[in-house]
């Protein structure tokens, strides 16, 4: 029986070329497979066609929106994901999701290999193969990009010597990521890293410095996730396409950072990713009205390793399993509305309401009806200090004995 | 002998009806101590007569602006000590500093008791008395709001009764604390935590909302802390100074946020720290850029317990210490300059530069001159991916057996 | 309606003369509720009529041995509890379930007060009343121990002139906690750290340097918790009660140690718990063999906060439940045996056998059958390395520019 | 130019192969380099002449046992260095100190390439070469065993065909690694992780099960590292060389594990540590008496990191480095006396003394002249117990609501 390869298929130039030189170098037939996460470039249908024409034996498209912001963006929201404080894991989100449906594809198909275009210096091989090594250990992954040290100048070369159907002339010179959660955008001058952005670049979001009007927007959570906007019931698609526009309009979401690539070195990188940085800072405010002090501080350091394992591939490992399992129990009562106004690049939470809230008015007034008593503090104060002051103490008492 | 009190005195009501109080509660006399920390407000010599005014026996006002900057400021810029990930300490950063004047004061006075303001459910208590502790276990403190149970019509009441020249009729609605690193505001109406902060309550900051000219700053960092502002070498007073000056004008540094007590009670908080925000945004990224990757991901965790720590008012503690030393080590090559861009309430980074980078321009670089080895990747990725895959293998094998 | 108390009652001194105290003190009727863990001393009828002829308007005794062996000790073996990594919790995990006894009762005879005969220095005033707090918030608090500042001579003195049915002519020299899990033990020539324990304050565990054969014990554990030995299927009190008759007669167990009270001071405890350190031992091995590594690393911290949670009076709080999930997504596949020898005060794992476990013979072996790709070694082992050594040329590059 | 190929030399067949394999592969000359770390097997002379014999054109021997003791093992003192809570890391400290000295061999004698005869399998390859990526990036490595898949057999074969003087005949059935820290053993049977050890395997620990009598000694500490032995000052050298003799003497430090390495495979490992075991546990109970609660459950995880890192190869690493600052600070009152009874494979404290000690026998002690002062309990475990208390009250509430 001839061999089968499944390729993650995007339309460019890379996984065009890989559709002949996979079967050539295979002997087998390739079936491509694009996945939509919302990366709103070419028509979907317009990209399958070429990779028939290209050679593939089947090509399917896979509308995978609602499901990227049900099952990997939402819970990005619950871990408050910023990978370095920063970055809400686009692309890191993404790439488990295209990993489980290439999966269910070569099932499908019989197929024995699965190919992606990933370069070897790049984050996301990692995250298609340890996705590929836990769904389906038994098949076999090439990454032309990186096994045989594809270059753009060979690429071209070869689709022209193959009369591949790809416009090659009007290059791109920005090298672009991009779906629901965000876009992500690396460019020659920006290797630079004392290179500004410049506008040119964006495509989520506008200007933050062009004067306009501001938009306020309530955004309801339910355990931890939005289920509606302005009162009006979403789902987790309509939430997050509806805030990209909004807060993109506001210019809200730009993000400009040198961050750790897991395989070793430093990269400069610019994002816009509008919904994800309006949702994640009105979770971040809900998270400290409604989780308990000690829980919130613990879940910290799990939110951040959540953020790394995201990062670094591990999306289907036993921790990441664990980790969530924690952040679920957390979110039990994130529940409530955040009222954020989005403007000038700028997201900013203005008011924040929730029965499952634990701050109490009785507490904290300093005016009348202040239901504190603060005749327990003296002794709260003096047990808490006790462990510094006693070594304090010993500290003072050994240079004396100096 | 007669007892004697030192007192931190900041001029207003609370501390101004302490002086005679104490000295009735005592028997002894008081020593009023008003400590500079850029709060900016009255004349510290209008303060120190009122004191006199008010019965103390002495009354000192210590400069302590450019050691407050130095020696808590610049720590805190090293730990990026943000509390909760938003609140920059600013209240207890100032506290362990009074705390040290006090003691000094305490010992040159034969002072055998020390008092504050504070009430019972708030942080600052904690902090004078945790600070006490450590540094004086000798020392008595009292703090009359809380262990006498004062308020506001009493403390009035009392100065009417004691014929004090302290004028109570024009009350701000506002409680405010404020210093070089920033500025806190609670008021009534902010107490619900539904209403939106209104314009009247900045001093530090401008509207960020109204259009103006950006600013663009090069902040220069040696070891982990400022030296330099575009180019041209400060004190740290100077750089906090300026910074507060500059970012304020562009609305950068407002926060708004429900936080956790250490008394065990949520409270809202409305803070505006320009200089903070524009000085921890440059470091993060300056340590992007220098320091190495598993060193950057643990110190998240030793940065966060540093600030709960400083929050929690355990300054002068052993733990605080060796985060300390852990951190003093981490800087080393923090240094390098940072392009920040400062406008309509952001403080943008928008080039960093370094002799201490870790940033390989040839090992990161897509273009020509690419240095980096793609055929180390995939050994690479497949015993990265090892540990997962082979659980994942278990999963499904003893799903099969069921 | 007559106010009702009811009263934690252990039979001893304290909490005997606690029964006419509390009614005169309250005016009103205390219900005396003992609850058994295990602590195996008298008989519990004996106490219960104790407590009525001291006074008690009814007495009630709680067989609470299973539930405490099923609901406490054994999420302590999932998260291998051992505090400041010894102690395994004894007393830390008897008093919450006692708490909900006693809440339990309080609502069923309708008693608004809940007493305890703990003092204001040790660790389990605070675990009863945080739990009373979580569990029965409305529920008033009275320690006479603590809040009258009780002493034994006050108590005797009281039990006198009252003719309460107490012998206090031969009281122990020895102060214990003991229930199914453990043995804790203070006295006063322990205070000295410097003395030994000596062979004469142990009861759970015989001396482990007397010559006796080695008893060999195969646990079997499903999803973390022990549910056979020897291959016979047991109950969790079964479990326990056979471990600590079995390794306590090969002297496994016994701890000394200065440990941290939660209420800010160092103290010295010697414990004996023969089945717990003997089903820890057993399961931390479980989970090497069973646990993928990042999982496991990962999982050492939670273990810890764990630990330091129930010691600290956390029982019933929002970190502890999510660490519970945590804790519980990791042990579904810690399943299989342990054979475990016990002699000469040591439990050693000997043998290890499981369906689920994650040890690969033909990785790991080096004879024949090796399966391990050692060509994949080397692109690892750079990229591994690639952080550090970028690190290391910076530094050395830095100390030529000097 | 000759180039010069520096080999880390054990005088075993795999490397005494390599020296001629080496020298025609590279063309060039082989220097071996046998470091001593106290394996104490053959002697070191004889070692240096078979490197000559194989065509070495220089052999050197260095003995680096004590800089062994005091630069390595330590620090892994001060850390508490048990990888997995077990392994006190023996091969994971010689590795960096064998690297070390590679290096300065290969200045020395114009080097560039260094050879070692780890495999591609195991942890040490990774600790060698990330080692030398640290320490001079610009050396080669050449690992034979792994990058030219040399079997046992194809050595012997080898050997036989150049006529090395080798003795291949008397194979042990064991692979052992040893050192002044301690001994790893491997072999066939063990591979089956439900076989027991047998005694036959050890050689540094006597049978623990055998009767004799106890042996005590007293350890004394300055700033966390043993200085004296019985009061008798001693080299570290010196106290791990009669430490290994004397609780090995009473079977202490056997260990049998099964381990997570960082090539991502588990492996069984049996272990014998004596001094390792006796000096870490004396260690951790030092540290319980001295060093201040917050400061000590902090240093948990920065042990556990610290261990990993080693365990990982990334001794010279920057977070390595930060660590160590965090540990030095926290070990500057670790100083005292502990007592340790050495008996039947155990190493109990009984006794511990200290003039930094932080245990206060006023506050701690239950008889006469308590200086604790417990009316403050009640405030303190008020508030420490509130947010769980307003957490518990929120969930009634809402369960009320549904």
């Amino acid at each position: 029986m001839t061999e089968r390869v499944v390729l993650a298929f995007s339309g460019g130039l890379d996984t065009s070329v890989a559709i002949p030189y996979l079967a050539e170098q295979t002997g087998g037939e390739v079936i491509a497979v694009a996945i939509d996460v919302g990366q709103d470039g070419e028509d979907l249908n317009v990209i399958r066609q070429r990779a028939l024409d290209c050679g593939a034996v089947e090509a399917e498209v896979v509308d995978a929106r609602e499901e990227f912001a049900a099952d990997y963006c939402f819970p990005a929201i619950q871990a408050n994901a910023l990978y370095m404080d920063r970055y809400p894991l686009l692309s890191g989100l993404s790439r488990p999701l295209i990993v489980k449906h290439l999966v269910d594809a070569a099932i499908k198909h019989g197929a024995t290999i699965v190919s992606h275009g990933c370069t070897g210096k790049g984050n996301d091989q990692v995250r298609f193969e340890a996705g590929l090594a836990a769904l389906a250990p038994h098949l076999k992954v090439i990454a032309p990009a990186r096994d045989f040290a594809w270059t753009r100048d060979k690429a071209i070369e070869y689709a022209e010597s193959k009369n591949l159907p790809i416009d090659v002339s009007n290059k791109s010179p920005y090298s672009i990521d991009q779906n629901l959660w965000g876009r992500a955008i690396e460019t020659g001058f920006l290797e630079d890293i004392w290179n500004a952005p410049i506008e040119d670049i964006y495509a989520y979001t506008a200007d933050p410095s062009v004067a306009r009007d501001p938009d306020e927007v309530i955004i309801t959570f339910d355990a931890g996730v939005p289920v509606a906007l302005d009162g009006e019931t979403k789902t987790p698609l309509q939430v997050i396409t509806e805030l990209n526009s909004r807060a993109g309009a506001q210019g809200v979401g730009r993000l400009d950072m040198v961050e750790d690539r897991l395989v070793g070195i430093k990269s400069r990188e610019v994002y816009e990713a509008p919904a994800a940085i309006a949702l994640i800072t009105a979770h971040q405010e809900l998270e400290n009205v409604t989780v308990e002090r000690d829980q919130a501080r613990f879940k910290k350091g799990v939110d951040q390793r959540w953020g790394e394992l995201v990062y670094d591939g591990l999306w289907f490992s036993p921790l990441k399993n664990s980790l969530d399992a924690f952040i679920g129990d957390t979110q039990k009562h994130v529940t409530g509305d955040i009222r954020l106004t989005l403007h000038g690049g700028r997201a900013t939470v203005t008011g924040r309401r929730s029965e499952a809230s634990l701050y109490d008015f009785g507490l904290a007034t300093y005016d009348e009806g202040d239901a504190f008593d603060q005749s327990l503090a003296k002794g709260f104060v003096d047990l808490w200090s006790l462990p510094s002051k006693l070594a304090s103490a010993r500290d003072e008492r050994l240079k004396g004995d100096a």
